[in-house]
């Protein structure tokens, strides 16, 4: 048996070299050199070819390199295939840092003193504590908890919701879709962590944005996909939202004529708010690959009928 | 005995009811207004009076609404008088919350994508995590322990500077004049903190950019008499430095025509980092009154002789 992994060369350099001292017993072949393909029963992928039934009769087990797996064509994935996603601390940091930045750039006003600095302009103002900011973050899995923590001892005021009710110390959490209202109207900065799921897919709209406090910001790093970007231009030309911080865009790469690129209270980043670095999400698949070998169960594993 | 309370009137009325309330004995005077001057004990002030041996022949304790006292004339305050500086929490907060905005802005490059934005360009890189950057505090004192103790929670490399040795857990510490050269060598984040006194002006000079590693970036919250500004473009320009991030400047507010406003490596913010809030701040000084007058000692004495 053998694993394929399906990604960039420099990434596939770091993986081969963890992979020959922890597993020499397994053969790892990097995409598109594959060995007999019936020998494949591990693909580790961000994106997987199409005709993966065909391709690699005897696949037992598809590695997202993602935290979701919206990326992935699930219909292309045959049914007896487990799919894990990548839960791996890096990513988690890497989240925590964007969205405290992102935070901090609109309870602290950075994107008005950047317009500010452009016109020479010294004109400072000043500061609300961040108890009277109420942050809500949608999503409070894996990426959204650990974020709210950071929030919460940074003094925020904090709220998020999920599909069914989590608990995280500190926070009011609201569940479901009949609290969204509730949790949307007491929430000055809104952070998109959800996962993309068809139930997801363009909840960041004109109707969700009327439901925000007037002025509200909103943070994208989720996907694109979340967002309907025809509505936001409005939205914030009318005021009802001052700022938008998306990592996030349809498609990506956004194309240089997009209106996004020049709207003064949109700030851009090109899908940078975190990854899983190499060399720890090797460990994590090779921490996942013992396990899977001794029957026991994995981590990250994905509910195909939630599609998270 | 008077107080005599030297400020703007927006935060003179917090300051007036807070008093009204714990202290109806005091008389509460707001300047120009003053009562009977050799009634006057106390006076809270951001800048003096000139002539405050003559005005106030019996002042007894000078509150400083700063963190540090460089903006009082020292020469001008009678020997007999304490000083004391503002300690208060959310002085410290609004502190934590720039320094680690500056941090995160130049670890995840943000300053970059926000010129690539300008040009409409979608071009990521990968995240090098938070443990491979070494960010190095001059000042280990009220704001930069608080603001070490959060970066080294956040995954940081993080090292410390200071006159005399302070100890913060996980934090490398370096004193005094023999080891700033070391604590330098090893920083690719410089965040100064520092009081400034006659010793520590002028600190942020060409010579000392030289002795940080190449691509370095500066944080400046402390005064704009940190710098020496003639010094700042051409570190910025030879590549010595890669980023500067000014909260203070010399004079402020800066003049329009000064380079540093266009400069693309420079990010400006009008002295907002860190102020005191009137309510809190209010109480930390009814505090130290009631301890003052029981005999005690007070929070935030200025030994005059260090300067801080």
């Amino acid at each position: 048996m053998s694993l394929v992994f399906h990604q960039t060369p420099e990434r596939a350099a770091i993986w081969r070299e963890k992979f020959a001292s922890a597993r020499p017993d397994m053969p790892f072949h990097v995409w598109p050199e594959t060995g007999p393909k019936e020998d494949v029963r591990y693909l580790v992928a961000w994106k997987t070819p199409d005709d993966l039934a065909t391709l690699f009769p005897n696949l037992e087990v598809l590695f997202s390199l993602g935290a979701g797996i919206d990326q992935l064509n699930l219909a292309n994935i045959p049914p007896g295939v487990q799919i894990i996603r990548m839960v791996e601390n890096s990513l988690v940091e890497g989240m925590i840092e964007y969205v405290l930045w992102a935070v901090f750039s609109c309870h602290r006003d950075m994107f008005r003193y950047a317009r500010q600095q452009r016109e020479h302009v010294w004109n400072g103002s000043h500061n609300r504590p961040a108890r009277l900011y109420r942050v809500g973050v949608m999503g409070m899995g894996e990426l959204g908890s650990p974020v709210l923590e950071k929030l919460v001892a940074l003094g925020y005021d904090c709220r998020g919701w999920s599909r069914s009710r989590r608990e995280v110390a500190g926070v009011t959490s609201f569940a479901g879709e009949a609290e969204l209202d509730e949790f949307l109207a007491q929430t000055d900065i809104l952070v998109c962590l959800v996962p993309l799921t068809e139930a997801t897919r363009g909840i960041l709209n004109s109707n969700l944005f009327e439901k925000l406090p007037k002025g509200a910001c909103i943070i994208n790093c989720g996907r694109g996909g979340h967002l309907v970007q025809d509505d936001l231009i409005p939205a914030l030309d009318s005021g009802q939202l001052s700022q938008a911080v998306l990592d996030v865009a349809t498609p990506e790469p956004l194309p240089a004529e997009h209106p996004f690129w020049d709207h003064p209270r949109i700030f851009l980043t090109p899908h940078i708010a975190s990854a899983a670095q190499s060399d720890s999400a090797a460990e994590v698949v090779l921490a996942n690959l013992r396990r899977y070998e001794a029957g026991e169960s994995m981590t990250g594993v994905i509910d195909t009928g939630r599609g998270y």
